[in-house]
C-alpha cells in the first residue's frame, strides 16, 4: 500500500484523473474519520469539499457514505499477506509484524476507533467493516493454523478459534501500550515462540 | 465493590455524612469522566455540583482533580483478587475472569478510555493511573507465574513479562470485541489451558 501512495504522489500527470480523484476522495474520508467528529464527521458534501472534487464524482463511484467508509477502511488497512508456507511458525510471525505495523499507524487506530466507537449509531457500518475488511484477515490466520494442524507442527487438537484470539489480542494489546513504549522488534517472533512452546512444562 | 455500593445506597443512615460526601464525590467524578467530555469535563466546580457537595468538601480530600480522578478510577477498578495458591492455573482463571469482568462493564471502559485518550493532555494522569491502578495488577499476575516456575507447573525458562501481555492481551481483546457477543463462561479456563498446552505439538 506504501508503494501504491508513493507512485500517486510522486507521479500524479501520469495517473488517469478519475484514479487521482478516487485518492483524494479516500484520503479525504479517512482525514474527516480519523478527526474528532468521527463517522458522524464525514458526510459526501464534507468530503467533496476536502478532495476538491463535485459530490457527483462520488456519488459515481459510492452509494452513500458507509460504502465510501468501508472502502476507504479497506485501503487503510495493511494489506493481506500471502504465506509464504515454508513453516507455520514463520507465516505467524509475517502475520503477527504486519498486525503490529498496522496497529501502531495513529491515523489508523484512529479510524478504527472512529469506526468501534459508532457501533450504537451505525451497526451497518461495523458489520460490513467486519465482514469486508476485519473478517478475511481472520481467516487468513486460520488458514495457517489449520495448515500447522495438518502438517503436524500444531497440535491436532488446537482450538484455532482460540488460538486467533490470542494471536490478535496480543499484538493489539501490545501495540496500543503506548505507555510501555514502540514495540520492540522482536516482539511477534518472540510471542510465537513462547505461544508454540506453550506455558506449562511439557 | 458491589457489596460497599449496595451498603452504602441501601444504608444511607447509619453511614457517617464524611463517607457518603466521599462515595457521591467519586460516583461524580466517574460520571464525568464517562461522559463525552471525559477527563476536560472533569473540574472540582462540575464534580461539587454534581455530587452536591461544596468544593470546599472535595477540596479537604484532594488537593486537584488529577488525584480525585486517579482515587476514584481505582475505586472502580475490579479489586486485587488474593490468589488462593493451589495451582497457578486455578489462580490465572481466577485473576482472567475478574479481568474480563471488568473489561465488559461499558462504565468503567469508558472511563479508561478517558484516561487513555486524554494521554497528550494529561501525561502526568496516565503515568498516575498506570502505577498505582495498573502496575499492582501486573505484578499480581507477574507473582503467580513466577510461583508457577518455582513449583515447577510452567516451563522454567518461560518468559514472565511475554505471558503476561499474552495473558492480558487476549483477555482485553476478546471482552472488547462486542460484535463477537458476550465472552462465553469458559472463555478464561479455556485460554489457560490451551497457553499451558502451547499451540505446538510436543
Amino acid at each position: 500500500m506504501t508503494q501504491t501512495t508513493d507512485q500517486l504522489s510522486a507521479r500524479p500527470p501520469g495517473r488517469p484523473r478519475s484514479e487521482r480523484a478516487d485518492k483524494a476522495i479516500v484520503d479525504a474520508t479517512l482525514d474527516l474519520l480519523a478527526e474528532e467528529g468521527g463517522v458522524a464527521g464525514v458526510s459526501i458534501e464534507a468530503v467533496a469539499a476536502r478532495a476538491g472534487v463535485g459530490k457527483t464524482t462520488i456519488y459515481r463511484r459510492w452509494p452513500n457514505k458507509e460504502a465510501l467508509i468501508i472502502d476507504a477502511l479497506a485501503a487503510l488497512k495493511e494489506p493481506l499477506i500471502e504465506p509464504r508456507g515454508e513453516s507455520v511458525r514463520e507465516d505467524l510471525i509475517a502475520w503477527a509484524k504486519v498486525f503490529i505495523a498496522d496497529k501502531s499507524d495513529k491515523k489508523r487506530v484512529d479510524c478504527y476507533w472512529s469506526i468501534l466507537s459508532s457501533a450504537e449509531r451505525y451497526p451497518e457500518l461495523i458489520t460490513r467493516f467486519n465482514q469486508e475488511v476485519i473478517e478475511p484477515r481472520r481467516e487468513a490466520i486460520r488458514q495457517v493454523l489449520r495448515r500447522g494442524i495438518a502438517t503436524g507442527e500444531l497440535r491436532p487438537d488446537l482450538d484455532v478459534e482460540l488460538a486467533l484470539w490470542i494471536l490478535t489480542g496480543t499484538m493489539a494489546h501490545r501495540a496500543r501500550a503506548s505507555s510501555a513504549g514502540p514495540v520492540p522488534e522482536d516482539f511477534a517472533e518472540r510471542v510465537v515462540d513462547e505461544l508454540i512452546a506453550g506455558l506449562g512444562r511439557h
